[in-house]
């Protein structure tokens, strides 16, 4: 394994940061290859620290300075996961995010977790998107990425004949309804579908379950992605977070 | 006028890109200075270019691709607009978001683009916090930043007395309240109060007119500043917007 600059033919990839770790150790301990540590780093005083929970799963550590200066030259970034990228599918009987084309990896990290955060932990991905083993997205993700299932599709109707059973929900500056007025049926999953930053989705998806609007005011153009989703996920998910 | 790197101590700034310049130009024509094109810049087809909003308002053109390499040698950016600072004041009849000492640029500049697209156009900041007219906030607000009121306070209680009228809603992970079950008194203009990215507020605050938490699962930390900040525009603006 060489310890290089992330690229997407990697079969490996790389958690930034100590938070992020900690996610990858606690939650795909089995996927960790090693924890590489900078000779700066330090814990918080009385609570346990990276080697403490590596120790814990009995994952390999190893101090490696280069490294950090050569991966995230800017960051304060001390600790690097090193794991094993893996496959995984949707739940069928849990509700879906959608992402259609989604171009930024910031933004994509920002939405898992809001999703985590909400409880909602299957994603489906349109291609072609964004990797979403690149380090950019497990960083933006604050490691919520290790809690969530994802999977990516060819086509919207690839992903759509796969769980004919949820409701689908496209978000679209021309929706039919407005997302306050909607009555979602609390025993049926949902697929909340969101098009590319800058495109969003095109007509075609009018015609695919309910187009929904997210109003707002004249003055902006669109809402920035991760903040629709946001909106949308905290209306969909009252009920069962509260 | 030198045209380099912005710095905070500059008396001007640059919008970046064309739509934000666009902003620029149509909201705050009078602090336009002259608008900077790139030699490859190409308009949309059959749509008013940039040379025509600046022919409209009188506003100075310049091709200077040189500056173009300097000031954003990564992004396709044909189009920077120079802009004269300017202060403001805050509506004491209208609602208002406060930021207590937000560290991020894109996170700010994302939170201006919800805050106008919800109409709500008043934004408080207890310093000390991220200079709000660097070109990285204007850009991540594409543009919005130009509808925007906006002061800067030497502390919270400053703020607070300057708009004792206010109903002050503080956003705590251990607020008093949760985000659903608030009714507000739409009569009464409020204030929604956000910490810093990486501490949130500090207890003093749950004193602080309601606290107020949105519930998210034990997955993550917490949400995404701007995502909450979201969320509760959203929330409390919905009456208003639809």
């Amino acid at each position: 394994m060489a310890l290089k600059k992330y690229k997407k033919d990697y079969s490996y990839s790389y958690a930034l940061g100590e938070f992020p770790t900690i996610e990858l150790i606690n939650s795909k301990p089995d996927k960790a290859i090693k924890v590489l540590v900078n000779s700066n780093y330090k814990g918080s005083k009385g609570q346990p620290d990276i080697y403490d929970f590596c120790k814990d799963k009995d994952i390999q550590t190893e101090t490696n300075d280069k490294f950090f200066t050569r991966i995230s030259p800017k960051e304060n970034c001390y600790v690097i996961g090193i794991f094993e990228k893996y496959d995984l599918f949707l739940q069928e009987d849990k509700s879906h995010i959608v992402l259609v084309n989604p171009s930024n990896m910031g933004n994509m990290g920002t939405i898992i977790r809001t999703m985590v955060g909400f409880g909602i932990n299957n994603l489906a991905i349109v291609s072609p998107g964004v990797d979403i083993f690149d380090p950019k997205v497990i960083r933006a993700s604050m490691g919520a990425f290790f809690k969530l299932n994802f999977k990516y599709y060819n086509s919207f109707d690839e992903y759509k004949n796969s769980f004919p059973g949820h409701h689908i929900y496209t978000f679209m500056l021309n929706g039919a309804s407005t997302i306050k007025d909607i009555k979602h049926n609390a025993d049926q999953k949902f697929s909340l579908v969101f098009g590319n930053e800058a495109k969003g989705l095109d007509d075609s998806f009018l015609k695919e379950g309910t187009s929904v609007v997210i109003k707002h005011t004249n003055n902006i153009d669109s809402l920035n992605l991760p903040i629709a989703v946001g909106i949308a996920i905290y209306e969909f998910s009252k009920k069962n977070i509260y």
